[in-house]
């Protein structure tokens, strides 16, 4: 069961059949993927980490000079939809936002929430097989003209999902992109995190990649635990020597990577449990 | 006026009114800019090159994996459209395929007519001012990995459009993207012609611009006149040295580019009137 929330230019949210058409043929989300979106896990009838999944919306908003509804009217719009959704039942919320339509109007701004999968389920079990796939841009000028984009999360991820299709063409779960200059940068839809000599390392954010709510969530998790972080620039050969390796995102949480390229990985399963235990249930 | 058809799942086009919601909230077109689309210039009550937009669109589905319609069914759906119009109004024809509902079910297939705007028919004779944008990409890369869709007509344009968005800010009406070796690529809707001691020269496709099927046009008219044509590598001295620009596109044909980063350039505007009486004038 899928459900769907959409907000009126009253700024109500009101809940319609999933199936329901809600977007105009010349809405610039369709035609242009000019628009910003966000997933969030719900958990105990709740949108986890939504305060920091709204802080980088109206980040990703702003580069695309877009004007999001105000803040309590996306809260209310993700709680419209909590509302209505079994509270045992983990869940996954899609929060969009487009441009509106061509011809003129407000933005469109609407929100989904489903079942998280089995197979998302298992991933954070089971792990998953990586391939790294060249991205063809070099990692230091990514950040250089703000209007690329890099580290909004936009509605045109056409490359990002071809990217996935060609790492489950090549029998692997998901792809991970590699500069021109050979860093490591990010996921199709996830961040990763290395564990180093006892450290947590992830690739730094100002070589363009999204900064991620559930990355941030695991070094907090570090933190506590007295594991060191750092942000850093992870070469091919970092990504190679390091002792564990997790892809991280809020649907899927921490999902060890058992392979990369074909080359079978070592999983800290251990690890694996002590994370996604923190990520997933702990009090709001 | 605009109008609207929706390719049913009978692959039977039908008009509905234009602002009719037809995309579900879930549709991979709106969530992941996943699909594909062409513009097409109508006169004459007709699809001009259609054929040749036709084949773009399947070499773009192509590189997306996407399944699109039968041809005839697309030629339909132009044609549902292009019979409800006045013959004697020039429009523009968007043809759009989405991967459809994220839940499953087939693509999403629709296609709008709307007219060609005032302001797009004054560019072909006063010109645009252009600023050039860094894409943050080198030139020789792009085509190396076939997920990275080089040269398909996607629906994630969001790129474009906040680049089309800065270089109005900067008082231009459109963005040229140069890559970070220093080479010529397209406009954010648009290919670059230029005239170079007599010749007319454009960016090679091989550095993942999109193939012009405007410029393909504009080159038939050279071939016509004896004028020379040749696909090159174009750096930024290429751009300044040119005897005169032109950024095409289907339903803005020829505009001449009367500056360049605020610095202004010769328009050859003979010339510009009558690539534009071919590119408008012809019989199909």
């Amino acid at each position: 069961v899928t459900l769907l929330a959409v907000l009126g230019p009253d700024l109500v949210a009101s809940l319609v059949p999933a199936d329901t058409p809600i977007l105009r043929a010349d809405d610039l989300g369709a035609v242009r993927g000019d628009g910003v979106f966000e997933t969030v896990d719900v958990r105990a009838g709740a949108p986890w980490l939504l305060d920091a999944h709204l802080d980088r919306m109206a980040r990703s908003a702003a580069a695309l000079d877009l004007d999001l509804p105000p803040r309590t009217a996306l809260e209310a719009l993700a709680g419209a939809l909590c509302a209505a959704w079994p509270a045992d039942d983990e869940g996954q919320l899609r929060i969009v936002a487009t441009r509106g339509p061509e011809s003129g109007g407000p933005p469109t701004v609407y929100a989904t929430l489903k079942p998280i999968t089995d197979k998302q389920r298992a991933q954070r079990r089971d792990g998953i097989a990586v391939r790294t796939l060249p991205l063809g841009v070099p990692a230091g000028l990514r950040t250089a003209e703000p209007a690329l984009l890099a580290g909004a999360k936009t509605l045109s991820y056409a490359v990002n999902m071809a990217a996935l299709r060609e790492a489950e063409r090549r029998g692997a779960d998901d792809a991970l992109f590699v500069s021109t200059d050979g860093y490591v940068l990010e996921g199709t839809r996830a961040n990763l995190v290395m564990a180093v000599d006892g450290r947590f390392v992830t690739p730094r954010t100002d070589i363009g990649i999204l900064a991620g709510t559930t990355q941030a969530d695991v070094f907090r998790f570090a933190e506590g635990e007295g594991i060191a972080t750092s942000y850093e620039l992870v070469t091919l050969a970092d990504l190679e020597a390091a002792d564990a390796l997790w892809l991280l995102s809020s649907v899927r949480q921490a999902a060890p990577v058992r392979s990369v390229n074909g080359v079978t990985r070592a999983m800290d399963l251990a690890m694996t449990e002590r994370i996604n235990d923190f990520l997933l249930s702990r009090e709001q």
